[in-house]
């Protein structure tokens, strides 16, 4: 049996009982249809079943090979892609076969390139705050009106309100997301339409308007989400062996794990590191390409392993192959990561 | 015959000339054996191919990943891992099947495992100054007779001056690759050996002492090195499309193309953005998952295409499967990145 102790590293484990237990609190808060789990935090079928297996039938993705993979695996029931593309035509092939595939569109050229594609719903989707994707409430109206005539039905409408989901403090963040819900019930009344998709980790309990909340880093968490006293725990470490310890090993000057910048997203700054069999809390100094140098503040030895939480899951995820899942010591399952790439 | 206008994107593009350029220009500079290519930089064998045909042998490599894709591609007749490894068991089989594979160790531990794994020769890695792998100078003698009694044939030493390469002001660049090499070359006189392996791309023509240059970013090249005055230019760029425009497109507030955190390594920070037919330069807001958020500063349109040369160039080529190369506007070769992962 691997263990967390002999996998090939560096390797990205999320603890089992976590994941469990992630899964279920949102199940419970957001039953069945409440909760569109966005598959982007994980890019992975085998989780998404285990979502599934919790009583979430629709999906949202971010690309078009999210959603080819979500299909193949058999849960293509009610994919949502939450984005803009023009090379709908890629999903036509889908919907034919009987998979119910909506996307986003936000401008005429979206529209045309859904319809073209023989894509059949769409969603308008509505800036609401963040300087993105997303047409703004007042033109939502017009983008469904194209919609319809070009042949779409109009579900209903989208927008992500992710300036507001990392908030550290709750009633800032239940006060901003209902900011940008009042652009969203704006575009909605225009556009009508039985969905209202929207939220994210951060506001799952606060956007009172969504029908649907697409979160999808309470799964597996990051530190940076793990600062807003959520009741979701950190499942996800990327486990590391040192490889190098620099002076005496009892009092060394730093050391050196296998885990760098091609393991982890930086966008959100360096990942923080603990020592698997306890001892002194490292700081951590820098990344370079495979390597994480680090202060042990303590002793530690060539061989020794630690996990390195990413200060930001998902572009960490898109790195690695196979994600791990461990039972204490033990590793119990090893599901590819199979929605990678675009 | 695809193109740079119709390549499914995000697209790795590299120019076929400039890629060409940077080639015939290092291997004039430092030609044959005195340039080991790294192939941490693209992670491609069919570019070490072209590297190969220039006229070097011998590779530098990062992973246990990459030693085996070179040598399963017929580059194997000098690889060196140039980083510490634990599971060197893993390459016993390459070196058994002919394979010359030689790995640094810094540690008893690591020596160690070399010997253990049917490797049969080292180069002792050395701390130049940079807080990162290696032994210090003065311990290095050690590590070589701990290696020769452990029956490993010790090839040298090498030193990575990684804290030297960036620095933009070439005399000082050049004044700390000496103090770096000072280190390595005391190393040296205790380790003997024929190699004394170091450098990179930002010392390929300051680095006097090493008998071989470890660069590998000189080849496709990033805005980092771009600001060096180096005599390689920039090859490397994301073929993105513009799929959100906000406001009127002749006068837009900001632009969104289909390139985020997810096809770029963020570390270095933002990449920049140019547009593909032409005219006023953007100005980089910030990325998503999938997403860069742009002022296109001047009309721009949906569908329209940009380039988004990334600030760091491996730890990007890493989340692509492809790196296309284009002759102008024709894609004349798509090359799979076949060495990523561990």
């Amino acid at each position: 049996m691997t263990t967390i102790f002999d996998a090939q590293t560096p390797a990205l484990v999320a603890d089992a009982a976590i994941l469990a237990g992630n899964i279920a609190t949102m199940a419970r808060a957001l039953p069945g249809d409440r909760l569109r789990p966005h598959v982007k935090a994980h890019k992975c079928t085998a989780l998404a079943r285990e979502q599934a297996a919790a009583g979430h039938a629709s999906f949202t993705c971010a690309t078009i090979r999210e959603v080819e993979g979500m299909a193949a695996a058999g849960l293509g029931e009610d994919l949502l892609l939450a984005n803009e593309v023009l090379d709908a035509f890629r999903l036509g092939d889908l919907v034919t076969a009987g998979h119910r595939v909506t996307v986003a569109v936000d401008s005429p050229e979206t529209v045309r390139a859904a319809a073209e594609a023989g894509i059949r719903e769409v969603l308008v989707d509505v800036e609401v705050g963040l300087p993105r994707c997303g047409i703004t409430a007042s033109g939502a109206g017009e983008i469904a009106r194209a919609a319809t005539k070009a042949g779409l039905e109009v579900r209903g409408v989208m927008g992500y309100e992710g300036h507001v989901v990392g908030m550290p403090d709750r009633t800032e963040r239940e006060a901003a997301c209902a900011e940008s819900m009042g652009l969203l019930a704006e575009a909605h009344d225009a556009v009508g339409g039985d969905t209202i998709s929207a939220g994210g980790t951060g506001t799952y309990d606060l956007n009172t308007l969504a029908t649907e909340i697409q979160a999808g880093s309470y799964v597996l968490m990051d530190t940076a989400y793990g600062m807003l006293g959520l009741p979701f725990g950190q499942a996800l470490g990327i486990i590391s062996t040192v490889v190098s310890v620099s002076g005496d090993p009892a009092a060394p000057a730093w050391a050196v794990a296998d885990c760098g910048l091609k393991a982890l997203g930086m966008d959100h700054g360096n990942p923080s590191v603990s020592r698997l069999e306890g001892g002194p809390e490292p700081t951590v100094w820098f990344c370079s390409d495979e390597h994480l140098t680090f202060a042990p503040n303590g002793p530690i030895r060539v061989g020794d392993r630690v996990r390195v939480p990413p200060a930001h899951v998902d572009p960490t995820v898109a790195y690695h192959e196979w994600l791990l899942i461990s039972d204490g010591e033990a590793v119990v399952e090893t599901w590819p990561i199979d929605l990678r790439g675009w």
